[in-house]
């Protein structure tokens, strides 16, 4: 590997005939009593020695590394990595930059990252929570930098949370096929009470629905054949119209084609519906009428909270953001 | 927002009712000349408070943050999250974390990433190159920490790259498929000059078919109705069977449902192929021969050498790593 000689704030104080306090002050934005030619002859110095200043001395003067710490649940999911796309755009926008961790739907993982997160000079922290337990969270948490969670509501948060309305689109789509004849629905999710989301959807379907399977699906491993068999016999027992209704569009364009090619998702006498937030679904049976979301949005929407913070603009923001999910 | 009144250095030297600089040693992993009792005590008196090293700090001395730098392409794209897993997972049984920085398919992005990256404390980078431009990242790359390439190639790496053999593979396929009568290639890409990866794709399929079109799809910003009708129009033209070739797999996923509910895609006339990694192509149509690269065992590979190279069992690690991808 090539080895350079790095530059010392020493060289470019010497270069630009200068002192170190001054390119100290130089490098801190402190330019009020600094002249142009001063500030002009320092920059020069810095490019020409390709000076990069020592992150880890100027964070402990400046307490900021401009990084804001995003963790998501699973970059495996299309939602959580528009989300981080939502997040990354506003923030660079503002001169941050959105650094991502993947909790991969790991317990333990989530635990370590928030931990490391903490442990670093990361300016402020966005989580979508794994975990639904806030007052872990708040004692891994222990710096106070601000924070905001997108996605999955913790109760009783101490701070701003960006959600869904997951109850309410989940009950107005219920509706919708019910009233088309669609009286048993077959929920596909992944493990139902370990997300508040989860929970609220599948609330918001009991809402209109009595008869109700539940098809879960574990994250880590699941039998693709044996979840494709159980949906096969849930449809063709079942003597009244069935709604097939993933939770997460993962499940959705796991299970769904295959259905659709064998004959039992006919639009008839069953059809299919998702938290879908791609094209995919509809390239495959573009008669799908989904939910769609916007986790743009809702990270956009998250990371302004955050701005408005580190910036001062809002000092205390609480309570919650409900973006609308929209069946269409 | 609760505020806490942070435990310091020297509370936790009060409590264990030892000087500071044994706490600091201790902090630093310096146990030689210390007595268990006395590492005991601190230990209980951090856990007491609830003291977090202040990591800037620490990094000044220790001059390590356990934290690796990754950098990938666009997180959009199954290839870079799945490598990102790879990355992660050898990353934290060797005690590192893998924090993930998204190039979002933008030149001036990458350049703005790595520039972070270089001046923060990460003990790493491991870089999934959208540049071609070698001398540009060891420009901005100016602290000496070790560096691995993957799936994209820069000529002239000082670097260990670790790569699938497009070429070869691409050819192969092309072979398979010009042998059972498929003489015409459309290849569906993106822009084929950008990435080395698409240029080696490339010219594998050109030596085995010369009848081969181009239809190159922008990431940015593309008519999806355009693409496909040009698709439609390239297939029903040709007097010759019509290989589709997808370069990626979210261009197959965003074109080939159609074009098989349409019957354009037939397995006679026309039929296609693509470098996928997921389930989803083969729940769509599971006649589907198709380029199985395996982005986890590449990024697993990078983040071993990356490793070996941190704790020195690997002073000079260099040349190429070839993962091999296989038609199934």
């Amino acid at each position: 590997m090539a080895q350079k000689k790095a530059a010392t704030m020493k060289n470019v104080a010497a270069l630009a005939n200068v002192s170190i306090a001054t390119v100290s002050r130089f490098l801190n934005g402190n330019l009020d009593r600094m002249s142009k030619a001063t500030a002009s002859h320092i920059q020069d110095a810095i490019n020409q020695l390709n000076y990069v200043p020592n992150s880890a001395a100027r964070q402990m003067i400046t307490h900021s590394s401009s990084m804001v710490a995003v963790v998501v649940a699973n970059i495996d999911d299309y939602f959580s990595t528009e989300l981080f796309k939502g997040i990354s755009d506003i923030l660079e926008a503002n001169h941050y930059t959105g650094v991502l961790f993947d909790t991969d739907s790991n317990r333990q993982r989530e635990v370590d990252l928030i931990k490391t997160v903490n442990e670093h000079t990361y300016d402020g922290l966005i989580l979508q929570p794994f975990t639904n337990d806030v007052v872990q969270v708040q004692n891994l948490m222990r710096r106070n930098i601000p924070v905001v969670i997108v996605d999955r509501e913790l109760e009783r948060s101490p701070w701003t949370q960006v959600v869904t309305d997951n109850f309410d689109v989940a009950q107005k789509a219920t509706r919708y096929f019910y009233s088309r004849g669609y009286t048993h629905v077959v929920v596909l999710t992944s493990k139902i009470g370990q997300a508040s989301t989860r929970r609220e959807r599948y609330a918001g379907i009991k809402s209109v629905a009595a008869n109700v399977d539940v098809l879960e699906v574990s994250e880590e491993s699941y039998n693709h054949t044996q979840v494709h068999q159980k949906l096969v016999e849930l449809i063709t027992n079942s003597t009244e119209k069935t709604l097939v209704f993933a939770l997460k569009e993962r499940w959705l364009l796991e299970f769904i084609p295959s259905l659709i090619f064998q004959g039992y998702l006919d639009n008839e006498h069953a059809t299919a519906t998702a938290f879908s937030d791609t094209a995919t679904a509809k390239d495959i049976e573009p008669r799908l009428k989904l939910i769609s979301q916007n986790p743009y949005l809702m990270g956009a929407s998250a990371a302004e909270v955050l701005v408005n913070t580190l910036t001062g603009k809002d000092d205390h923001p609480q309570g919650k953001l409900v973006i609308p999910a929209h069946l269409k």
